[in-house]
């Protein structure tokens, strides 16, 4: 993890083993490091040449953390009756997976699942995307996107696949009951969202209704407006 | 406008003057050329050199046109009772800009309103994002955010800032009277929000309430969530 809010994040949320900083960056943040040493993270002073070779950002910030994978077991992401999921099913942007993990988070979600060919979540730029949201909520990976569906009907979870085809309209007064439930969203990727094998599974394919003349929303808007639609169906 | 998505729009929602096109991408949009001249744009053929010269995006698609502005004056964006308007109050960063503008579209929005130090809405960047939705409804600059907020009021609207910390939480019963009227919603920048003079000036300020850890939504999903709020309002 790198830069002042991921490794922040990472040694309140998670666990860092090691942390890399720079003089300038020490001077910067000398109440992050006194957390860093009290969760008990091994802090290293390195040169700017150093950190800039551990970086993989165009400005580095002098702060990089060694810490535990993010990943858990998909069982145990979707332990303890979780009642809103988000399914990331073959979002290969790692901006994109970034973002719709900090919606989930910003929404209250149980989990995050990276299915398929989603992005690794521990690629740099999915990291900073999600702004340390990576660290706040359980996140699994399943190569196999069918499988991770089972799994999450297996929980307990009725299955929303976001597809602007979909036949069931959001804003529907009949959806209401629906989305106000267990639910595990599902997302795909920018270009062809969700695959078709995938939508087939899914119990509801649910549109965002288009009101304009906008062919379609992005991928993390579709995602906020779906999962905040379920926020407020509870209420 | 470059690119097959921006031109068709530009052609269908535009008024587009002169289209310069590479023999390659002639071959690959031969229905989108047909569609321009018959719109009266004058097509002329450039090799690749040219066409990368008039780019500004990395991998040139062949296609230029050069078309109107895109901005009205901002009295003619709020004629005719407007019953949802977007005002971007210093945003400036182009993506974000443009996909705000594709949300605003996407939910049925009036006209979009470019207040303060918003960017051009005519910087490529901004374009690409709204992926032809500059094109689909009015957008308006001023320069002066609060003249554009005492504008959207003259023409009826409630205004609505989106702030982390406002008072009115988006999901609040009470808010869904108010969400459902004719309102004008105010969206600042990434870093620092909307300007407190702005935010003061407003009928309200709307939170999107955080139910995880996430210290906040980025601007884009906050935008959407809170349009299609009004949308799901108004059903």
């Amino acid at each position: 993890m790198e830069g002042a809010q991921a490794v922040r994040e990472a040694v309140r949320f998670g666990h860092v083993h090691d942390l890399f900083v720079t003089p300038a960056a020490a001077d910067r943040n000398p109440g992050l490091l006194i957390e860093a040493r009290a969760a008990g993270a091994r802090i290293s002073p390195v040169d700017d040449r150093a950190a800039e070779s551990l970086s993989d950002t165009v400005t580095p910030q002098g702060l990089v953390a060694v810490c535990d994978l993010l990943d858990v077991p998909l069982h145990r992401a979707l332990t303890g009756a979780p009642s809103l999921v988000a399914v990331c099913a073959g979002i290969g942007d790692p901006g994109n997976a970034g973002t719709v993990i900090r919606v989930a988070d910003a929404a209250g979600a149980d989990a995050v699942v990276l299915a398929g060919d989603t992005v690794d979540p521990h690629n740099g730029k999915a990291v900073r995307a999600s702004t340390g949201s990576v660290f706040h909520l359980p996140l699994a990976r399943e190569r196999d996107a069918l499988a991770a569906l089972d799994a999450c009907r297996a929980a307990g979870l009725v299955l929303l696949v976001a597809d602007g085809d979909g036949e069931l309209d959001l804003h529907d007064p009949a959806a209401a009951a629906v989305l106000g439930g267990r639910v595990a969203w599902v997302f795909g990727g920018e270009a062809h969202g969700v695959p078709e094998a995938v939508a087939e599974r899914a119990d509801h394919r649910v549109r965002v209704p288009i009101h304009g003349h906008a062919e379609s929303l992005n991928l993390a808007t579709a995602a906020a407006i779906c999962l905040y639609a379920s926020v407020a169906a509870r209420r």
